[in-house]
């Protein structure tokens, strides 16, 4: 079997078989095929296409080329989550204590920001002491005790997506539904849990900038789930402006721990209730009405935020943070920008909001790059705010006094302000299960 | 400017500026632009496309990527001529001296065979003492004095187009109408003549299967001349079997002589006769019927030999072996190939044959593999022979007896008999000009 013979299939639009996708897969990860080959395929795949079966072939090939985590000491359904990323999405530190906190184990392994997105592993490491380089041992062992753990992926895990992802980055092969389903569904599968929620972001914030587009992502994902035998939901949820009002590592935090005390903005709360009550369907606790209510009860009881607590302790992180917000590092210069005119907020950049807060020391332009835990902005108005001039529009938080110039003509220019209110955007766009699409918008 | 963007903008099927194709093709000629990019941006060409101002600006930036060929101190319309290679295209030899013998300069360079198809290089080699391997100074003296000659590419001819081919023959990108033209033309504007004919093959022996591929292709190549103010025509030359009845170095020479003295098969005449008059109409040596007349006339009067002697004597090669073949080398082993059914030759596989000739010797697979100058085979039966069994097919030629077995089956598979005899083929299929294309195959 030949590279270039695969290479050649795929440009005339034919299907390649399990054999021609091991092959590529396999001398691509031990680099017996070089990167000019793996590029010229990634573009064929790009403009080509790739079935449901090749696109679960690929996504396994990737899976297994690596280590693999294997999770069956735990008992349980065990149920993974997995974001595409947007501005502001905290859902993770809130959704997995609550669905831990009702005996579902949510053993998960998570993601550095980057660029305009942040991670939550570098939220996480907001708390302080709280560390989430742990051995494979240890996780496993908080898993079991506490119910959940958030740790920081094993580096041997999906080398060729790894390798594939930093190729395709640099050959403008990143946007094509195929490699990105196969690249986030390859990590999970290898991570190792027996079900999976997907939240695709949708809007201007997001990778996926249509409901359209996004929703087709979510099919290829959940087919690929479905296929090798891990039961797969994707909700498309709204990511046209930031989620909640909290931009950035610690600042995320606190209101991640808001949700759990039932104090947080109505689209962040809901968004993880939902998340929530998702996973629980997915282990299998009963109708989605149901988890929808057992959810907003460990809310309501304080059990999401204890078990949070627990976490952190295991994780060896202050507890008390949780409670008290003092206790996070605390942004030398606070600065707040106000309305220069009058208006509804009638759009919002999330990206814009994104960049500004990376601008302020959030974010990190390259993977070695440092963060500065305390930065980020929280805004005081989203779309459909009434808002007058001199009105407070955001509070900038930074270590670095000469980043606020920038940050807050991008934080301005990501306001729309406009004579009318805008029409109300739903937070929650679709739901793709192995059934097929719901619409969620009129729901 | 980055090249990401430019691959972006080519995938997404949109235009490249001028600048853009600049900054690939010096980018990549000075190695800042990886290999893995340029493949990826060689399969957004292939499956998009490229528009003919695109085409034109990509040739010639590969044109002037390094050396070009100064023609100026020769005086008159300087015409080149290139074949896109079939098996048995010894036109180059009868048609070099056949135009030069009329007064229009016919200073060439040429390259080497690869794989099925043989070179210019590699047969007037086997002209016992000839060099193709003449410095830049020489090649003008002698183009200057005797009116031709064919000599090595210089090393440093259009760098940018040899990395890119080599590239593209490892990533399933050859086979695209905008990257192959721009490859041949990029050569030939750099080697400097003022007007160019190219001889593009069609059929089963030749890289364009069809004719309306075929056209395609001669159409793109026609257009970057005249953009580029190279007067251009192509004709699309019959290759469905090989031309002629000569297939291997030496025994190509011979028969090329026997089309200058008129004593050659009727295809390869006819077809080196129709391609030098094309020549002489780009010289504005009159319409076509009169530049005929003039070619048939220099073979009638021997002036087209006399050329080739002097031509040969020019580059250091004996020139009584145009005379005298016994002065070639001789093949040590002959061996007779007869038939074992009856029939009419219905269809002839014209890659097959040239592969048996390689087997034989006569080719290469490598561009470092040595090959015998006096391999190959004469043919006895082409299209539309009637041919009864014991009836001889071809002989073969080699120095390697061990070679003879696999040849003589290669040779049988290449010939397909029936019961009835075939539709004639024409000779010449098309010829293409700014004016447009006009059928030949009526003519």
């Amino acid at each position: 079997m030949r590279m270039y013979d695969i290479i050649r299939k795929k440009r005339d639009g034919l299907a390649l078989t399990p054999q021609e996708i091991n092959h590529f897969v396999a001398g691509y990860a031990d680099g017996t095929i070089p990167d000019y080959q793996a590029s010229a395929l990634a573009m064929a795949i790009f403009l080509r296409g790739m079935d449901a079966r090749e696109t679960a072939n690929l996504t396994m090939e990737m899976a297994v080329s690596g280590e693999t985590v294997d999770l069956s000491s735990i008992p349980g359904i065990k149920v993974d989550k997995h974001s595409t990323g947007g501005v502001g999405d905290k859902t993770t530190l809130a959704v997995v204590p609550l669905v831990a906190s009702l005996g579902v184990p949510v053993p998960k392994m998570s993601g550095r920001g980057l660029g305009h997105t942040g991670g939550t592993l570098d939220k996480l490491e907001s708390i302080p002491g709280l560390s989430v380089q742990i051995d494979r041992k240890r996780f496993l062992q908080i898993a079991r005790s506490v119910g959940c753990a958030v740790v920081g992926q094993t580096a041997n895990l999906v080398p060729a997506d790894k390798k594939l992802y930093a190729l395709r980055d640099v050959t403008a092969t990143v946007d094509s539904i195929p490699l990105i389903a196969s690249s986030i569904m390859s990590k999970k599968i290898a991570a190792g849990a027996d079900a999976i929620l997907l939240d695709v972001k949708c809007g201007s914030g997001a990778f996926m900038k249509t409901r359209e587009r996004a929703i087709e992502l979510a099919e290829a994902m959940v087919a690929i789930g479905e296929e090798v035998g891990r039961h797969t939901v994707a909700l498309i949820t709204d990511m046209d402006q930031p989620l909640g009002l909290a931009v950035g590592n610690s600042l995320e935090v606190m209101e991640a721990c808001d949700v759990l005390k039932g104090t947080a903005p109505e689209d962040i709360a809901e968004t993880c209730i939902e998340l929530a009550a998702n996973m629980l369907v997915l282990a299998e606790r009963g109708p989605l009405d149901e988890c929808r209510r057992l959810v907003r009860g460990q809310i309501a009881n304080g059990r999401g935020l204890a078990k949070l607590r627990e976490m952190v302790q295991a994780q060896g992180g202050d507890p008390l943070a949780v409670d008290d917000y003092t206790r996070f590092a605390q942004a030398p210069v606070v600065h707040e920008v106000r309305a220069v005119s009058s208006g509804y907020v009638v759009a919002m950049d999330a990206e814009g909001v994104g960049v500004a807060s990376a601008t302020l020391g959030a974010g990190r332009e390259k993977i070695e790059d440092a963060i500065d835990p305390s930065a980020g902005i929280v805004l005081a108005a989203k779309k459909g705010a009434c808002v007058e001039r001199g009105d407070l529009l955001g509070t900038l938080y930074t270590s670095d006094k000469k980043s606020l110039y920038d940050a807050e003509t991008q934080l301005r220019h990501a306001y729309v302000l406009g004579p009318e209110p805008p029409e109300p955007t739903p937070h929650f766009l679709a739901r793709v299960d192995a059934a097929g699409v719901e619409d969620l918008r009129t729901a």
